[in-house]
């Protein structure tokens, strides 16, 4: 291993905690819960812009629907066997009961979502506040079952 | 609006507490502190195969590497004016007094970040590991600074 890939794990090493092979339930639990975060703020932020709250802005809606299209990729990863508990989680055991169709609510979500990235680059606002709305019901679709309130 | 985009408000009114025109700091900090818990819990996953912790799997590791290249671009909007106090932030004041500084050092991240992406999915191992440390400098140079201990 070269000197600089070393100083760079342990430059890792010492500002994050989870740089070994086995992580603990509570980083996962953290890495999904800030994916949503993510995703939740640039969805917040669009969802000013349907609502009429600020004014709308293409490139800046259009930004935030590619953002919230590749972050809807992460949380899965987050969802691993034996991160049902810990970390202040809302996430139902039926999360893990029921992953088939967990994870395909979380896929229906990302389809949703990459259907808005693209009509939010060349779509009307109707078309995009349309599809807006069928991407916030697969948030939804999701939430109801598998997250407690 | 059409009803849909109505609902979808309503949707992400419900579960999401910055669907409005004016951000608490809170959020955006919030923001910034989940978009960088992205980026260690995926550069830790790099950083345990480049220390052989784990066996180097070259689709996993370029896939990575593109999170950390996309979510490096978000963390700035989380910096905005204002969040300077609150939500157990490590942000120094330097971030806002030497705002270009900071920013630069920001874009260094995002260069270095892109150039491990591209290098993830063509280069030898060797390559890559020399680009991870660079790009963990990046992050270092950035966290001496700005970032309390």
């Amino acid at each position: 291993m070269r000197t600089s890939a070393l100083i760079a794990v342990a430059i890792v090493s010492g500002f994050i905690s989870n740089a070994g092979a086995q992580a603990k339930p509570e980083k996962l639990i953290d890495y999904r819960q800030s994916a949503m975060t993510v995703i939740g703020w640039n969805f917040g932020q669009m969802a000013a812009q349907v609502k009429g709250d600020v004014p709308y802005n293409k490139d800046d809606f259009a930004a935030r629907a590619a953002t919230v299209e590749f972050v809807s990729k992460l949380p899965m990863e987050g969802f691993a066997p034996g991160t049902d508990k810990g970390h202040d989680t809302k996430a139902k055991p039926e999360v893990w009961t029921k992953m088939d169709d967990f994870k395909a609510k979380m896929d229906k979500m990302h389809t949703e979502a990459a259907k808005l990235a693209a009509v939010a680059k060349t779509g009307s606002f109707d078309e995009i506040k349309k599809q807006f709305g069928a991407t916030g019901g697969s948030c939804k679709a999701c939430h109801d079952d598998y997250r407690a309130k």
